[in-house]
């Protein structure tokens, strides 16, 4: 680990803790972000910082990136003329950790692999909590060397460390992570407003349902989120949205059909449109609450 | 236990598993169904055999009904001349353990305390497996004196026995579990189907789900199913798609919306039209696979 330098660009709410991580496991850090506050915290925990992507590019041996969204990666990486890419030596690896589109991923990956630069996809759930306490999920795609390479960084970031496929792979398992979610969420809304609406308490229901084949985590966590009407986020239903736009995408791109993930989406649009977006993803139920359907927008 | 009779009516798949436990449990029983064979076995396993459902009723202080639908349920406890209503002793209890609409149920609840006759509805969720290991998930509407007085019934019929509320209130539940699990399996069946249209291998997928918040016995059971492509029931889509007939009634009725299940109960409609009621409703997936969508009909 001493040997190698690590590079880490976008220190927000999920990279900076992820960062942080990683220099108490003892790598070489340089970091880049856009905001300075929490490129001063990495410095002071001994990281160095740098200007631009081109110059975290210049001095490191595997960059790692945790962005926003697909555009924000195209940027760090290809934009001319402080972009990651031109700067990066053969030989040296990148390590995507956003939440982007599985299609475009497969491209910067065949960019990079062009100019000899490996590339991973590396998306992770598991929240703001699974990032400060190294407990996230990663899902990764990419080549048996290449992940191999990159996995001392994963352990030191996360828990559950599946390689699930080629390139893309990683990004197509996290597309199918917030689909499921989406409708989970949905369904149990649905189920609890239809008990409360016919006049049964949905917390006894909740608890008759827990334990049999409508058990979920979603049953657990968001629906008692539901019961009590906090919607605290946990994950913002605006990312949430950002996320079920790149499944929509991802699954007309493959010509894979949707029909129950839909209505979820329309209902997340919904939501946010109606300025629920810093809310809990759980809030779904807020729009059934009044007796009119989510997806009428 | 001794000095109480049981009428037990409709020894289907379900039914005769549960009756067959009470026999074990020493109730005294008398039962009576369509079909002979199930009857003769109850017949030697100690249980007497009556002629019509107003034959059981005029004999028994507690009488079960196990039926496949809400006419059923209608024809049995209330058809001239052979319904069992006119024939039960004031002071008797119906606990109807059918999967049948929660307002129809409230009803027939009405009509028997007319009578004083007093009644429970306590639908069921765990399969055939469950009906025969005697581990059924019971879901219970009812007043507090009826459910006591059918507490030891449940308890040699079921594992999981939840008093959920008032009368209906079994049915509500049962019904919300029905959302629940078909939206959980169309939601588990569209991120494997896009998975394996996007060139990843959804066993992975399931794999690298399982562990978070997209993690459900849905996605464990059914998911493992769809990856086998093993339909064999497990739960009939026949029956599903006849309780979510119920969910949706149910919501129309009381005014909840349910925007995420509507195409999900268009899918299960399209799966039974195609010739897959047989079929276990995992087989949402087959829907899934030829690209087309599955609410398209």
């Amino acid at each position: 680990m001493a040997d190698e330098t690590v590079g880490f660009i976008g220190l927000g709410i999920m990279g900076k803790p992820m960062a942080l991580n990683l220099a108490a496991a003892g790598f070489d850090l340089v970091v880049h972000s856009r905001s300075p506050g929490p490129v001063d915290e990495l410095v002071q925990a001994g990281a160095r910082r740098a200007a631009s992507p081109a110059q975290v590019a210049a001095v490191c041996d595997t960059l790692i990136t945790m962005l926003p969204d697909t555009p924000d990666v195209q940027h760090v990486l290809f934009d001319e003329p402080d972009g990651a890419a031109a700067a990066l030596r053969p030989g040296s690896l990148v390590v995507d950790m956003s939440t982007i589109s599985p299609i475009a991923s497969r491209e910067f990956g065949d960019q990079l692999r062009a100019r000899a630069v490996g590339f991973v996809d590396a998306p992770v759930s598991g929240g703001e909590r699974g990032a400060i306490d190294a407990t996230l999920s990663i899902m990764i795609g990419g080549s048996a060397g290449d992940v191999a390479r990159a996995m001392p960084l994963f352990e030191a970031m996360g828990k559950t460390i599946v390689h699930v496929g080629d390139g893309g792979a990683g990004q197509v398992a996290k597309a199918c992570n917030q689909l499921v979610v989406a409708s989970t969420i949905e369904a149990v809304a649905e189920a609890l407003a239809l008990a409360a609406r016919a006049g049964v308490d949905p917390a006894r229901v909740r608890e008759a349902l827990l334990g049999g084949f409508a058990g979920s985590k979603i049953m657990e966590i968001h629906g008692q989120r539901m019961l009590d009407e906090n919607f605290q986020p946990g994950f913002r239903a605006r990312l949430h949205l950002k996320d079920a736009r790149i499944v929509l995408d991802t699954a007309r791109g493959v010509g894979s059909p949707t029909p129950g993930f839909e209505p979820v989406a329309a209902a997340l649009t919904t939501l946010v449109e109606g300025g629920g977006g810093e809310l809990d993803h759980a809030a779904l139920f807020t729009l059934l609450k009044d007796g009119k359907g989510s997806g009428d927008a």
